[in-house]
């Protein structure tokens, strides 16, 4: 029998791609977990329902047997729901930022606003599985990383680890994100009229995604220059990460610290130096591909790295983490 | 009467811009000059017969007076055409990178292939006329500036001319570009299914207008780290510029430095620190716009810069620098 | 002195379009009138204000002599606001449903909703200069058409007049438009990501501009079938329209029709039989394109209409019907 | 042990799509036959090479044993490789249209030229399914229907076959079409900035998907006007389909007339009256979508016709064939 996953924000496009990934999990099935109907839901052919829908409450949710909850929904909301679904047996993915920064501290510096809960923010995991994989494993509660910082960590971090960068001279993450990564509530800047042909920077040096990156990759917040950007297209981030190598290193010489740092695992692609992978290459994937240029007499690196927001960069990760966590092979329903 | 301006490449995307330009503009009407007919003509509403066409030859350009002529055209074919032109009495504004590189030596290098007219190179003048506006008045030939470097140019001059800059610590040129930028011949890179909901990098640290930017701005190239993307969208460029400031910088103060370098710059804009323009507020126009952030704890600065890849970036500049080549108001036809 | 012409609803996509043309004219100056700060401008460059700004209110009309105001406001705030203006002394130029219907029954019938001035809907002139530029010019009340009955009269009355039409096989006209004739406000339905490379259909057989055809045109509304539909681009409509002529008609005799009618008419461009225009050949213009093609063997015909849903489609003719009102050149602006 | 399944002409849109579908095929696995190699290949991750590559010949797929080809080539090169196939012992399926018309007259008057292979189209078989699903099973040769032709026909035959149409009357088929039913070949007109913004008829009562809809739905030429149009997107197709009911016709009774038609069907969805799916609910999947709007009163119906050019449309479609001639479950690797 397949275990009933809880999905709670499931209008949305990463719970609706949570929904989609689930329709075709060999040992999960959807459940759809209705918060507040604040939006209206597709309609559909005559003679196809959907999945099961229940109310998001405990009560449902233990009665219903739900084994793990996905939270998708707005950081207050998590706040709100997460300890309920605890309590109601089962397992929790937030995708939101509640759960990301392991301190009340750091969640108020850069989210402006108390936490409301300080206990479960001190145990989450942060669920990025190519380097937190055995602490997800047996987590009550995953935070699912954002989507910039999941394309950036899993860029910088084995630079940093291998000790090749060049930290006093900054690093600088030039970053680009689809549309979708925005929400699906309506807004002006997310109408179509007002981002079709056109392209603009947003939260230059400040957004809120950036402490993730800190956390992870172990830079301080002085070295790291991050700017996001809005694509008029619907679904992928691209960042192209520049930094200085310490001499003597070259294209294939950064490559081979990747491919020893990512042997074995299923989503991460590499590509031959000089060739940069673009977002076509991961849309609707839980990929992240990456790419590296190197000019060896200058020292000068860049890196591209890439997903698509809603797939490794959200809906698809967490369907990662829940493998992890129910025990399920990684890549089930993911390939 | 109004001045005769032939239009060379008038089929190409920045051929057809200045054409579009010159239809209104007030002192001088577009010829159109057939060099090579390859590509299809735009259908035209019944009754309404375009702008004279004449050959691209000496003998006609003298014949019907041409005054001045646009070269819209690869590097080859302005190599070629320049002389002739200029030989036929007329002033040229050269829209390739035939011109633009001053030695011989440099355009090999940046170009892979011999330079066939020295002497014009060495005499041709560099068209951005915020920094060589007298130069420009009396040349009778100008190398209309390549599109990235006229947005990098003006956003990065004025930091390195200020001295605030830290050159030690690089800077970065993070640059995306619209696709008509490439061109309108068709490609696979530029066709329609390949581009819509896509994004990449391209050119890494490698592109033949990093030169210009060097020889502009005066800074070398280790220090220059540049990287171009393709947009899915049409017209438009906007590059996101990182480096560092000397202690004691702030937002307001690299603003000021801006406004006293661009007093009565017609064309130049400046938005309050923070805000950053978008492809939208310069699209269609001969702007350039400009906005700052800076985090003055760090040092850290972020310097966004937009322009038209098809105005500012090339037929609106043109027409800039034809206008004082032919002693017209500066902004005649542009506003 | 420019005459003063007050935009309401100016930050809307129509009342943007108007304040950018009015800006270019030669014998009017744009103000804006607010009437609800419903939404946020767009920033602005240093040192660049934009025009003159006073409250939207009959005695602030009357006091700055604003000679015309165009209402680019919903129908409910049309009705309300057209008498105030009027009794200011202001000639109206208004862009919604609101007086385009004649009677108060037909209004009824297509809005659901009552008419709070007969009186005034009565007195209305339809402004599509093209059939009623003399009444145009003595109205001091002008009801703007409708984007998607613009096109569609301007093809389909000349066919109609003529009699070479086969009304009893009845007339289909399939449209299409971008999404700024949706307007400005935040919808689901206008979002970017349920927009971009999607398209569909909407108020099949029973949109609200049905009815300006059918008075038009001269049409009963059994023998018209018109279905809309959202394209994912910002401006631009394109209708197909599909009819049977009478035996003996041809490509070319259908063209002779339309040049005859329209002979004279600056903004009306056609096309050699068998040659539709696209989007482009209109787009930020104020031109309607007609072309045609017809199977004589069988009587089939089909005609392309295209407009700028902005240009002809609102704030261009709006701005016709001004230059008419006020005795200024018809095309003033507008070139 | 898998079935090799050939596929000529991989590197195009209908190619590569093929090839994705099959790599998840759970019977058959892709063996990519080259035969020109005149466009480059994707750039591929390290360490991930794709399917196997033999060249087109007849010596090759006999012996890898090539159990089944599919013909992703034009009409020209199919008619030169199909007969080589059969007699390397595989089935084809030929998704140009080559072997659509059943008659060589018919072939020459819509396609312009000689068919060189008159037995094997007598003998090909018309692969849509839901009409000819028996002969399929049967078939050595399949003539993959044209993406218009497929939407038109699942939504007109049932009205012609019910007898509901006033076939007198005439039918009326607008159709819409993303970019990638044009091919991968860089043209002019399939360029991003030919078609980004931009929207356009082609092909006005004469395309050459008309006669695929005559032969199956039984109309004649004179009683069918259809129009193409090329949207800015990539993939999906929706015509809107105009036509009058006889008496006593509703929205729901026509739609009872689909469900009789398509009950079973697994790629055939109905909506409920009023409501007209979007490309969106198609895209990347074999179905097809169909919704019914009727005004009673008037007898005025529309029928909207959804499907993936590039899914149902093509290759969606070549592997539900390619199921019923290998005996697999026709939804294999489809859902």
């Amino acid at each position: 029998m397949k275990t009933r996953v809880g999905i709670v924000g499931f209008r949305g496009y990463s719970g609706a791609e949570l929904v989609r990934l689930l329709e075709h999990h060999s040992s999960a099935e959807p459940w759809l977990m209705e918060h507040r109907a604040d939006s209206a839901d597709q309609p559909r052919p005559r003679g196809h329902a959907g999945p099961p829908r229940i109310p998001c409450t405990q009560e449902a949710a233990r009665q219903e047997k739900i084994g793990l909850v996905f939270l998708a929904t707005p950081a207050d909301v998590s706040m709100e729901l997460a300890p309920a679904m605890l309590a109601a047996g089962a397992l929790v993915v937030d995708l939101s930022g509640a759960f990301r920064l392991r301190t009340v501290e750091n969640y108020a510096k850069w989210y402006k606003e108390q936490h409301t809960q300080p206990k479960l923010l001190a145990e989450a995991v942060y669920g990025l599985p190519e380097f937190y994989r055995d602490a997800v494993r047996q987590a009550p509660l995953v935070a699912n990383p954002g989507c910039y910082p999941t394309a950036a960590n899993l860029a910088i971090r084995p630079m940093v680890e291998s000790g090749v960068i060049d930290r006093a001279a900054g690093i600088v993450c030039d970053a680009k994100s689809g549309v979708s990564g925005a929400g699906r509530k309506p807004t002006l800047k997310t109408s179509f009229c007002e981002v079709t042909e056109n392209f603009s920077a947003y939260n230059i040096l400040g957004h809120r995604h950036v402490p993730e990156v800190l956390l992870t990759s172990g830079l301080e917040e002085a070295q790291f220059s991050f700017t996001a950007h809005l694509l008029p297209l619907d679904r992928g981030i691209l960042e192209t990460i520049y930094f200085r190598v310490k001499p003597g290193s070259d294209g294939e010489s950064i490559l081979r610290i990747y491919e020893d740092r990512y042997k074995g695992e299923p989503f991460v692609r590499l590509y031959d130096p000089g060739h940069a992978p673009d977002l076509r290459s991961v849309q609707r994937t839980n990929l992240c591909g990456i790419g590296v240029k190197v000019d060896a007499a200058t020292g000068r690196a860049v890196v591209v790295s890439v997903i698509d927001n809603l797939g490794k960069g959200a809906a698809g990760q967490a369907i990662q983490n829940m493998n992890l966590m129910l025990g399920y092979p990684e890549t089930e329903g993911l390939l």
